[in-house]
């Protein structure tokens, strides 16, 4: 039989640690090619590069493991990864990260990782984002790799609805802390956010954007509840952002 | 009584003619303040810049209306204006557009004017994208006028629902062509995609992204179908991703 193709790609470049752990588990499963940024990409949601052209170069850093370097957004990343690298070769499952920080609650739509998955899963391919709650470049991935190897082997396992995607979000904490997976619903957090206001050296102005995430969705099924209390949080998420619930409200826009 | 405060943005720059149709309607309903891009950011998405510091230039480009342009992205924008240029003072309505070119169906993950329209929703503010069906930088933005107006009105007078927007598409109709407008769900459609392959003055190979939007969806409840119908489309759109929908088939990730 032959082995699953699974693509490998995240939003914290092909250099970063949480890279690595997701291809070595990933090549237990299948054959693993890698298309990740060259550089960091976080913050850049579901960016595409129109305006401009893409490199794409192969790169020797996962031993015995096909890998590009790419230097656009992790979106773009997908994109060359289907059609270019792999030509359009059928692949069996998309993982992204582990991202170096959360990505619960909305941060879907600011997070790279994720984007990356979402643009997968436009394209009808089973995927996950996976990550982890520590920003720190050294962050201690080891506690949550037997949960990712199970999530991916029943990704593998088991048929995705169509368009359907994982978020699963790995709390800081250690094997024996870790209580097991839960499923969610998107916590509806926000961001607090301000601005850094500084002079640069020619004395002109400038705004570095500072925030805090503030949570107060009192829910008990959400992945921001299953964080803070020892649990792996797993969202399955969509691209059909249609609030049909405010269909009804809105039905006088169709009398104007 | 007070006026109320309108946020205008957009993506395709502070420059466009888009734009500046859709700050001309919107000061006859209140004060209007533009936080828009200093340069075309088509494509964006929600990314959000982190990593470098932002620039806000007061410009002189729309007599007798406050406007700033920015170095970000449209998402940027909407976070600058809340907090540096409004202080946090109430904004009754955020509009982004008119977007040169259409952002029906899963193009709103994509836009950056949609992605401006959304963080402003995330932030409780009512708020709407407007989409041409137009590319073309000489766009007749005319016939959609009196129905943006009518959306504005509408939007300023009633309740939305909590972290609700409005992606609205107008077709490339004449005024007596266009049949009114309808609510719909987004469009299941998608990019059949492709890259251009060449090699730059070094030999160095270069991949574009090119592609071609393609409807799969036959729904006569769609995006797409009002649009090709003769319809403006509104799509009530939120920011919860979550597929509920799929939680039962997937409740087995649970026991592993």
């Amino acid at each position: 039989m032959e082995k699953p193709l699974i693509l490998v790609t995240n939003d914290d470049g092909i250099a970063a640690p949480g890279i690595r752990i997701l291809v070595d588990i990933a090549r237990a499963f299948g054959e693993v090619v890698v298309v990740a940024p060259d550089s960091p990409q976080s913050g850049q949601g579901h960016a595409i590069t129109i305006h401009d052209p893409l490199r794409l170069k192969k790169v020797n850093i996962f031993s015995g493991v096909e890998a590009w370097e790419c230097s656009g957004t992790p979106v773009d990343c997908v994109k060359l990864a289907k059609h270019v690298v792999l030509k359009d070769r059928p692949i069996a499952l998309c993982v992204s990260g582990i991202n170096h920080g959360t990505n619960a609650s909305i941060n879907i739509l600011y997070s790279g990782t994720l984007s990356a998955a979402m643009e997968a899963s436009l394209e009808d391919i089973k995927s996950i984002g996976f990550s982890l709650d520590d920003f720190s470049f050294d962050a201690d991935f080891k506690p949550g790799i037997p949960w990712v190897e199970k999530i991916m082997q029943f990704a593998l396992a088991q048929p995705f609805e169509k368009g359907n995607l994982l978020n699963v979000n790995i709390p800081k904490l250690s094997a024996a802390e870790i209580r097991g997976l839960r499923l969610c619903r998107q916590a509806d957090a926000r961001w607090v956010e301000n601005f850094m206001e500084g002079r640069d050296p020619n004395g002109q102005p400038y705004y570095w954007l500072t925030g805090e995430f503030v949570n107060s969705d009192q829910g008990e099924d959400t992945d921001i509840w299953a964080l803070r209390n020892g649990y792996i949080s797993i969202v399955p998420s969509m691209h059909d952002l249609t609030n049909y619930k405010a269909m009804s409200s809105l039905k006088g826009l169709e009398q104007l």
